[in-house]
């Protein structure tokens, strides 16, 4: 049934295969009046591009994405917004010998028990190349929570088993600067240069990395979540848990604080405001107007040039070595797409706050 | 706006406060035909029930659960079935001077923030007496679920820092019995002795514990759940971040796939089936027909009878100290209500699939 | 599936059967601090009392709606408002004989074929009495559009071939006053006189009339409606088409305007406003600020005492006579429920209005 | 908020506005494994073209539909699927003194009073362009219905004034050839060819004309439709009602029902099936397997060429004389929109339908 849609009053369509003839988004429930460009969202798409990543493939995706409706002399009209985003680079022919095998780790064989077919070019739907119409999708997003005063922050925790150490993250600002010092996003040099070797490391033995992604949300007011079901953290969960790698979802303090005693975890508060960050900025739901802290776990890219045991349609047993352009690790591309998610749920229970109180008229 | 119902084609609406005169759930999109009866939906409210829990306050709360409409001559009929639980203890009086004050760890804040009043009377809707609902509306999914030889269980893995160790947790089995063996729902039972010590210690300190809950999903048919946003696994970490005390959600490895190569991280597949199970029975946002793993992080009770420093809503610091009858761990009571929420996600699911294929009719 | 449920960010569920202990009604995404009391809705309620109606049966039908959640010492909280009109007047065992009869125009036949059972109680979940729970549900509504201006009024023009002459009725004041002046909500004396003749030969007869109720929406502001598909026209048709005995409606000129020159049926405008109203409030689905016209035709009440040729669930042919309590008419105790499913949808697109433009903040 | 999408199972949604680069749809939860061509859409999609109507603009509107995922080798994949329609006439110059004017009878003031601005080019978004995406994601409604044996045929019954006689209707054939005879869709010559001469009488004189538009829909199996609020009738008005010229729906008898006694309108059974269908197929909301019947009145074309008194933006008196490139009527050109809006819906509740009983599996 339907399910490429997402968000209620600010609402995301995404369509689009791999190896088809384009990927994109129409974004409903934009509100009327505000400006934007193609230029504000191409920036977001090429922040996801590979370039010269050390964790990306050589293939060139030259994402140009263009706008079919929705705005006019510059506004938006309060009308969907249909993005669209051509594929240039459609070599199909190379997953021939793909067809009927189920590569590990991918979305193939659940595809096939799903509909009884399934598109095998590079994934078809499930392909990381959906996340491009995430992207420009959360780029209108972004304008409506910029407006709000929200920004999101999204970088590289952790790689390939490499953390920025603890001791070292709290000593060292997050900022976009910061953030976007290298190609990793990592706001540690030394860290990030670990990480490169790491990855270099891998691409030679054929294999993936996974990683962790921290999002910080600063500047968001108090108030955003419905009870009890549409708490805001339910739908950042929800969001990030769609996009293919993640596994594992965190909020505020998330696993540890399950081994903490209320008295250590409750954040208190004085006339100043908050004591303490446990909670991640979220309580019953609601946003407390403090930072939002989310982490995200990432597992490698399944796609690996080591011979793997897998099956074909028919039930035979297969070894399956996958050759060509893979990148080696999700992050940092997946980056931009954490952030596109959360800023598609912010937009979202901004408007929808607009209609929590009579009174406020 | 709304936001306390959850689900598509098997959807749920729980309404009530912690002390209005009743909580209940509508649930719509039962199919017809189905065998239920009060008895089905009163076995898992009780298992919700204190009793005689370490964790748990000597407060009685004996809900009685009635069936308003939506069943007939035993079976559903295919309209909403109307469930409410009356409150029998509902002492509101001792709230009288929290009036004004926002307990810390609770929504007290958040919701005055975003409605400019709120019930504050031990919580009003974000009380964990809501869950009962949820409890309720998750029995009559489990009857849908149980006809498709599905079974959910959900067992207490950590509390107050005190976990099963991975190589006991490797040789014991995790079954009904083995779980409900002790009223902590440890299948471990030298574990469990050390958490009740653990939970007396906390409750003499007047203090809380938070835990981590794990549930198995066995005899899921492969195929649920739907590309790109509403992925299984995106709803499941939905509807259990949407309870109370949760604040991290894992999949399968989880986080620890953050820090494999793919090589490990894949599970590959031979004649027989999978060969492993990292990813927790969902690939591509579809279930494999694997075991479905799913890890939740709770954070400990926020009401704790130690001293606290918040502010008042005239914004006047104040210092609080919650005497009586309060909960030590949200564990092992929310063990029912994380098995009610992924019941109902499984139910809706279920029902989503059999629209998937034209072919197959 | 899901079906009882209607309205987006203004949300009624409702839920109940004829026969069995209760109906009711949840309230989801009313504003927060808007004063509201029992009162209030039963007010409402009492207006779809049968009382000494000559078209109501002589049965008693004391409803009396509960607030069992949502509201917080007189004022709504933002949560959902749950509402329960328990049955007083439970007397199923009169419908013992109609268990396997389908009755002529009523659901029974395709809930049969629907669901492959049914509640035969009087209609069980396709009778009328579950309109108690919409107007219910519809005073809340109610509370919301009178704080920004609007009335809804709706009235008897036609019963039983019986109409109000068209320059009688240009020249009769339409308010709240002239339409309660009688129990048929006619607001021409002369006219009901006739009607109520009508409706005692049909009584006599064992017959029932139709007729065609009108709703006159005043002070609604300009802007309400969405492109292109929830189309505020298209949702008051909904509503208003969901009622069970509704099966026309039409907007302003409605079918008139289909036999009009573009000349005469678009409204002009001067510097004052618009010269004519022929398109009922409404243009593009949005509307004007003006006067919004509905016309909804209801066939006869399908309950008669004469002698019907049907079938039996064995497919026997069978001849039914329906002794006993019926109305002769859904009018006039339909208006109610024309009135509150029409505030149901203004009270939704009020709130989905203040969503509409960014820059007005 | 979002408001161009429809359906629950079968979901649609549309983008674009007259002047823009295109306009397209968004098609979600059609099943896998169906057929789908290119040529299956344009063939709907060029009976909505103007070629050399009698009530059509000269202007050329060589509407062209691209797939733009969702196929894979001919058949449904599962997944959305993007059709697209290029413009290729594009002249928005000449709307440029419209600019600021309010056409009487559009969307234009409406649109401005919601927004605080709009795209004056040709209504932008309320134009009847949008229909064309509606008729391209009708047509692959039409494939899953036609699977089920489902046929709708719409036609022109009454256009100018001009009503094909009741006694005429009751003698003719009502068929895809018969109906398809004539430009008009008017299944009987005789009065087709009074309505040519209507519409050019009324092209001479710079005027516009509507119509009725009747739909037939054969072969429906019962079941369809859910109690209480998403009744099939309930969303065929819906749907119906949200395209732009229609002011008026009627279902079977309409309002003529409201008119008649009980013991004629009810239609009584005997073991054959029912002995008459005055309900048009359709029984508490719940299709009866019979015939459905559908009455749609459409308003004249508010583009004409006569002068108009207006206002513009700022307040101005202003008179406003349409020169150019309009259609005389909605009709026929509606008939296929009527069309792709009903077999929308019925694909839609096919879908439902799927889930309503557990046990028929």
């Amino acid at each position: 049934m339907a399910g490429s849609s997402f968000g209620v009053l600010f609402r995301v369509t995404t369509w689009g295969e791999s190896h088809g003839p384009a990927v994109g988004a129409v974004v409903e429930g934009c509100p009327a009046g505000l400006e934007l460009s193609r230029e504000d969202i191409q920036q977001d798409l090429d922040r996801r591009r590979p370039g010269l990543l050390p964790s990306a493939s050589p293939r060139r995706e030259e994402d140009q994405v263009e706008i079919l409706s929705g705005i006019f002399e510059g506004k938006t009209t309060g009308t969907p917004i249909a993005l669209v985003i051509f594929n240039r680079d459609q070599r199909s022919g190379e997953y021939e010998e793909l067809r009927d095998i189920f590569r590990p780790g991918q979305g193939d064989y659940t595809y096939f028990q799903k509909y009884g077919l399934r598109d095998h070019r590079g994934g078809g739907r499930s392909s990381a190349r959906e996340t491009a119409a995430r992207v420009a999708a959360g780029a209108v997003a972004g304008k409506i929570i910029a407006r709000a005063g929200i920004e999101v922050l999204g970088y590289t925790r952790a790689l390939g088993g490499i953390e920025i150490p603890p001791d070292t993250l709290a000593n060292i600002p997050l900022n976009r600067e910061s953030i976007r010092q290298n190609t990793l996003l990592c706001p540690d040099e030394k860290t990030a240069t670990r990480m490169e070797e790491a990855l270099r490391e891998a691409r030679t033995a054929g294999d993936s990395l996974g990683g962790i992604v921290e999002i910080i949300i600063r500047g968001c007011p108090p108030g955003l979540g419905e009870p009890v079901f549409q708490k805001i953290d339910a739908d950042l969960a929800f969001a990030l848990m769609s996009i293919g790698s993640v596994k594992a979802v965190e909020i505020g303090g998330g696993f540890a604080l399950a081994h903490m005693k209320g008295s250590e975890a409750n954040d208190q508060m004085n006339r100043n405001g908050f004591l303490s960050n446990h909670t991640g900025g979220i309580l019953g739901g609601i946003t407390t107007g403090q930072d939002i802290l989310l982490r995200v776990g990432c597992k490698p890219i399944p796609s690996i040039s080591l011979p793997q045991r897998t099956i074909d349609q028919a039930g035979n047993e297969r070894v399956i070595t996958l050759e060509g352009r893979h990148d080696v690790s999700s992050l940092p591309r997946i980056v931009p797409v954490c952030e596109a998610m959360s800023k598609i749920v912010l937009a979202d229970h901004l408007q929808r706050q607009r209609t929590a109180r009579w009174i406020s008229e």
